[in-house]
């Protein structure tokens, strides 16, 4: 078999929609721009990814507790924490072939991008909040808005949690969680969408302590990347210029990876300093600051926040796996995934239906035990390998007539396609590995 | 120690809060009536309700596969399924106090519940759908939903599933997600909220099939809920009467709950029929109905369905559990959780601070391996159980003087308050013994 892959952003488009793992939203009725629904493959992938950062954020000495905050939000939160004056994009019309679009995106000195013509309007701002109305009044004081970003859902909650936990400083809260917004100009499939969810860890120090977690963290980070299975030479470090740095922000480097469309943000890791927690002290009128025992002060808590999306690492993913050699003289499509990434874990495949039945039983033995399993029957053995191929499936157990009398199937590597002989009363053992760091 | 419980929702709600479960959403500014955020111990608790949810789902022998669908929903959805015209509430308003309320939940022959005054308005139609706009046009057609359950999520979703999985019927299409109703009168804390979490299963049946898996539905749910450790007396099957059967309903069932407030509903099992299916074809143009290799037929697959909210099942686990008994004198407040229910599995105590360093590489080494698993040493040894009791912990292992030379630290148990010696070294197959079923 030899590489010969060329990964563009429609192959990826076509294989999440032909494998059932991303679908446009309410597709039969002709979609909804920039949000999308996950299929059981995408479902699953979302799970392994939700479960990996999690499992990864908790693991160090420090303490990382967990918050599940919720999707409508008060105005004052999003009015105190800059939102609702500074979330906006600029926008233009175009006046002629009625095309809206934003006007960073764009040179606008030669006319509209679309049809040429200098009939452009006046850039406004416009707001990528989504609003709603809360309750059965219908006027200004029923308005929430949908957050668009699940962070402060962490600060307004800072006290509340810090009171009833005992935790010692520094420590974290982490949070996954939908946030919403409406993008003028929702492009490159899950890169960037208007429904989506983040991944953050809201990382709270004493201040002389922050720009040390601050370099600590950005490390960590990286290195879950590279955990992950991601190529390492598609990833980098930049740390933000002075003049990109949010007004909130000390510093801010991204973790970015190199996708077809060029270098882009995969994460961001940013010491917010004290600006998060003084703000809602001052917008809220109740004292977030902690006494410290030590030092017998008060002082206002430092953050350092690490944020990313869940579609956005899943689409990098697929990136990076999506592999295609020739087997056989035919184009073999592969995901080359982390097994502890990968959907499916294995596959049980009968050759024949005459060891149907004896197969099935291989395979729900594996489903009881909580594995990501699936079981295919349809079609010649080399279609069925290819369609686990598509999917990332690392091992495919084949159940032959020589299985009813030895008790052994044939593992099937994804991707060296080798094949080996392993006892069905292995088999646990044998994944158990397999999803082993 | 003696029992002495008597669970009112308002102890469950102060509990709640004092330990880290629960949280009016934007409590600073306020809080957002009928909308909660998680803290620590709920949102552990919450990962567990999900967990054992969908391992269950998927635990028999038909295949369940999963969906995660978008909140945000396009109108031609919800006009297909009926909601933009039937899903609403009657809604009165008093002219006198201004207190408005739902008009089914009170005898308004007197006058106003609250004021006694006759001067209310007519009942009018409240709807219950949150409306929000998409887009950069803000006219008719930018009009999203924030969707009212996720069950039509899967229903528009089907063909893409079906297609893409090859499963074959029965099956089941699985999806836990966030749902919106915008109550006018959200009530009972949990029981009833604005944005809450959803388990949706919808089993996909031949239409002759449909009657039999509803019953094997209605009794799988009841014995989930008894596996989970509630109260088998608290638990009963209600038949809806034809009366109160929706119009989409040939037959549904209720898994009820004798809250402290009265029987209601946990669950209901519903036979949807063809209605979800056929409304989506009729309304989409699309035709969703399957074509049968074996009868050569097509036919449009019925729906059993069975849906429960992840926080109404979070509140029954709380009154469930909540014991209150009289231990050295002073009453204690434990949750009798279930292992696999109870938010931290086990804590971890040094007796005092000189062997503080000692437990603390205990826990560590318990917290890496991915227990959920706490460490304090704030506090005499007796308080420090009773936080535990409070969050349901299992068990606390406490690391003495001995624990340095013999290796063995003191198991206590919540319930029995019974102390054993463990070695160290067999801590984790102790909590792997504890979470097995």
């Amino acid at each position: 078999m030899s590489d010969k892959t060329i990964v563009t952003l429609e192959k990826i488009v076509a294989l999440c929609k032909r494998r059932g793992f991303v679908f446009p939203s309410a597709e039969i009725y002709s979609g909804l721009n920039g949000v999308y629904d996950f299929g059981p493959m995408g479902t699953l992938l979302k799970q392994n990814i939700k479960k990996l950062w999690l499992k990864n954020v908790k693991s160090f000495d420090e303490e990382v507790v967990l918050l599940d905050g919720s999707i409508l939000g008060a105005p004052q939160v999003w009015t105190a924490s800059g939102h609702v004056e500074n979330f906006s994009d600029p926008m233009v019309d175009c006046l002629n072939c009625k095309k809206r679009f934003r006007a960073d995106e764009f040179d606008l000195t030669k006319g509209c991008p679309f049809c040429s013509k200098k009939e452009l309007t006046d850039v406004r701002q416009f707001k990528l909040m989504f609003e709603t109305q809360v309750g059965a009044m219908a006027d200004q004081t029923s308005i929430a808005y949908l957050r668009p970003e699940t962070a402060q859902s962490i600060f307004i909650n800072f006290k509340n949690v810090y009171s009833t936990t005992r935790v010692k400083f520094p420590f974290g809260i982490a949070q996954i969680g939908k946030a919403f917004r409406n993008e003028i100009t929702p492009k490159q499939f899950l890169f960037r969408m208007r429904e989506f969810e983040q991944m953050e860890l809201e990382f709270f120090c004493k201040p002389e302590q922050t720009d040390k977690y601050f370099d600590i963290w950005v490390q960590r980070r990286k290195d879950f990347y590279i955990s992950l299975g991601l190529t390492p030479e598609k990833i980098r470090l930049r740390p933000h210029e002075k003049d990109e740095l949010s007004h909130y922000s000390k510093g801010c480097k991204d973790v970015e990876y190199n996708f077809p469309f060029g270098w882009k943000e995969l994460e961001g890791i940013a010491n917010r300093v004290d600006f998060d927690l003084s703000q809602h002290t001052k917008h809220s009128g109740k004292d977030l600051s902690v006494f410290d025992q030590e030092t017998q002060q008060s002082f206002m808590p430092n953050v350092v926040e690490c944020s990313v999306g869940v579609e956005r690492l899943f689409l990098t993913l697929l990136f990076d796996a999506y592999h295609e050699d020739v087997v056989e003289n035919e184009t073999r499509i592969s995901l080359k995934l982390n097994p502890k990434v990968a959907p499916i874990t294995c596959a049980v495949l009968p050759l024949t239906k005459k060891v149907a039945e004896s197969a099935e039983n291989v395979y729900l033995d594996l489903k009881k035990a909580g594995y990501n399993v699936q079981y295919d029957l349809s079609g010649s053995i080399g279609k069925r390998y290819r369609r686990q191929d598509e999917v990332g499936t690392p091992v495919c157990f084949t159940f032959d007539f020589d299985s009813i009398e030895d008790q052994k199937v044939t593992a099937r590597n994804r991707d060296t396609l080798q094949q080996e002989r392993i006892p069905v009363d292995q088999l646990k053992n044998y994944l158990d590995n397999l999803l082993k760091e």
